[in-house]
């Protein structure tokens, strides 16, 4: 097949996967009306795949989506591209590990986020997933590169693919989108169990040596293989 | 066209409008059985058109909404029209570019009204949609223009397009009946997500002007042009 | 007709009808599993139709309802009835202007029933459905006339058409089993709009004088004549 | 029927009976992606079914059930089993009256897990199903036998079928899977209803007696015989 051809059969594919994994946000209770989106990086190519800018999620198509190159430029698709395109092409830029970002304001999550607070690690839950707290990014305000170096601070030293962007909402990154939006609704049940714990009492921490044991099996064990 | 024939026409596209968009009160939980309601102005004309009084929004169809006059009175329609309808007639008359009023009693939003509190203004969703805090109302009963009157007295100075109404509920307008649809979603959205952050401590206040820049970007560059 | 054709017609649509609304509990989410039923009188006979007892909530039709008499006893149906009939026939033995009773579990009506409080007027909702507070009945467990009792003795002075049994559940009445179903969806509503309310502060009261009109106009002027 | 052709019969019924039932935990939130798991003892074998390991909800079907038998070790089956596979087979080996265990997150029960507290016996539903607290286990992770001791160790003298992991999840057993199912069910609206409840003050603890006499009836009397 030609480089061409190849290229074209990918973004078909992408489209295609992008468009229905966003059915998990509003499924999740993740976002309402037209907030939050899935990107996807063209794997061997300077491009992602992404949503368009404030269009319902019941509308979403392989047609739609926009590919844009990673300054956050439209390089195919007839749609403007979602406000945090910018945030995002910065995160692809950045860790080159990154296949799939996802963005939500999932209340929970944001409950955290608005009162600049991570999330304790104290089920098992977020051990498996983010191996420790999810943290905590700072204030930031769509307009410039301060969201997408943010995030990339935030992240690039921590074991968890989740970052409370203060005031915000929440960004995940996986090796594809699809863990990207697992980790997404994850984040948010932890919040709100972390939280419902908290209304009644102190949580009873779980030991460093236990994270460490239940990350690394939930990452090398758990599932098929 | 006959002038006649165009507001015919224009009535069978708005009933058809207004009784499609109820199907999202339900579906975001901000209302109970026929609680609540949408209408939308019918352009050029000193009318509106409105759910019926008491009907269930699974029997809601165009047919059964019903047209009214400015002073709430019916125009045509075989149907009593929402017990609303005064309240929102006046603001139609108050508010020239309001083309849309939406009313629901959301669980969390009338928590705040009950306590006659207005919504602090700590997330970047609340800044881009309501460009400040979301403002309390006065305490007024059905069966003059004191609720009319409440809602214009606020929203007149307000950016915001929500109003709580003292131990009531909401009203929202836009300048389509789906823009107040999507402002009474986006309510009940912060409404909830500022209780949860404030069950457990004090959110993080966001800086006037970057309200004020969230809010321009929101309201000009965002979305589809 | 002849006197047995009517009342055998009168079943068939009352099997169906009680059979019916038993889907708004689930998606109310007022029970789970096969917890809470709805009865309805047969007017003119000293019968009611009720849920067969421990039947999930999606296997009820018309055919497995079961009819019984005013001391509970199986009249026609080969299934065991609720086993809340005892308490609703006494509910029909003693307040003859009961056509519907409905009883639920729902979350945060319990949760005020196990704390034995009774929930304040504090919205327009409130005011309308239930003219003041949702009133506690007394503790009382299966086996005997206690339940019905508790009910009947809370209710028979009370412009309310519910009452949260203590430590237990939620009852309603009404002229239909629509009316007491609605009464039941009204209950949970405002249970958690006043819980929310008071988790951040003291909700204002309303006057009685306000929360007699509000309840007038919505007994006799709202909905459809 | 030969021996043979009788357990392929038996484990045909019982691979869709499981994966049927597993539906019912993302329809009442009770786990959330790919998490939590139902199992069924094969009756008069040493084996079990259970789910594949971090397979979505919405793709079990009765072919990618997993047979293992009371060590753990796949039987039948070309996925690998739960990761929970040898804390299941550990009750089922000690516990031989279980048919049926469910594991689950569920949020409100996880949140009293975290504080490792047992949910105390406060409204009649509680009473019904779980006879008394809902208890708490002890802290125990993934990769030897500990989970499963402290399941049995907890529930052994309990009547309730539901323990509350400490920091981990719910498991539930019973006679079948699908009245482990149901336990897990109510053991969630327990955990939400009581948290609710202490949420605004103290509940009113039931006496013994109480507690005692409606277990006794809702394990005799209640349903159809």
């Amino acid at each position: 097949m030609s480089a061409i051809a190849e290229v074209a059969e990918t973004l078909t594919r992408l489209r295609s996967e992008v468009a229905q994994l966003h059915a998990h946000l509003p499924a999740y209770g993740l976002v309402v009306w037209t907030a939050g989106n899935v990107s996807a990086r063209v794997p061997g190519h300077e491009l992602i795949v992404i949503k368009p800018s404030g269009v319902a999620y019941d509308e979403l198509t392989p047609a739609n989506m926009v590919v844009c190159d990673l300054d956050g430029r439209v390089v195919d698709g007839e749609h403007a591209p979602s406000s945090d395109t910018e945030a995002q092409a910065y995160v692809y830029r950045e860790m080159p590990h990154v296949g799939g970002v996802v963005h939500t304001h999932s209340p929970y999550a944001v409950a955290w986020a608005a009162r600049g607070e991570s999330i304790p690690c104290v089920t098992t839950m977020c051990a498996d997933e983010f191996g420790g707290p999810i943290p905590v990014g700072p204030f930031a305000i769509i307009g410039d590169d301060s969201i997408g170096r943010g995030i990339v601070e935030t992240l690039r030293d921590s074991r968890s693919p989740a970052v409370l962007m203060q005031n915000h909402g929440v960004f995940t990154i996986g090796p594809t989108a699809k863990a990207a939006v697992k980790a997404a609704v994850m984040c948010e049940d932890v919040a709100r169990t972390v939280h419902l714990a908290r209304q009644l009492g102190e949580p009873i921490p779980i030991e460093q040596t236990y994270i460490d044991r239940l990350f690394d099996r939930y990452q090398n064990v758990y599932g098929q293989r």
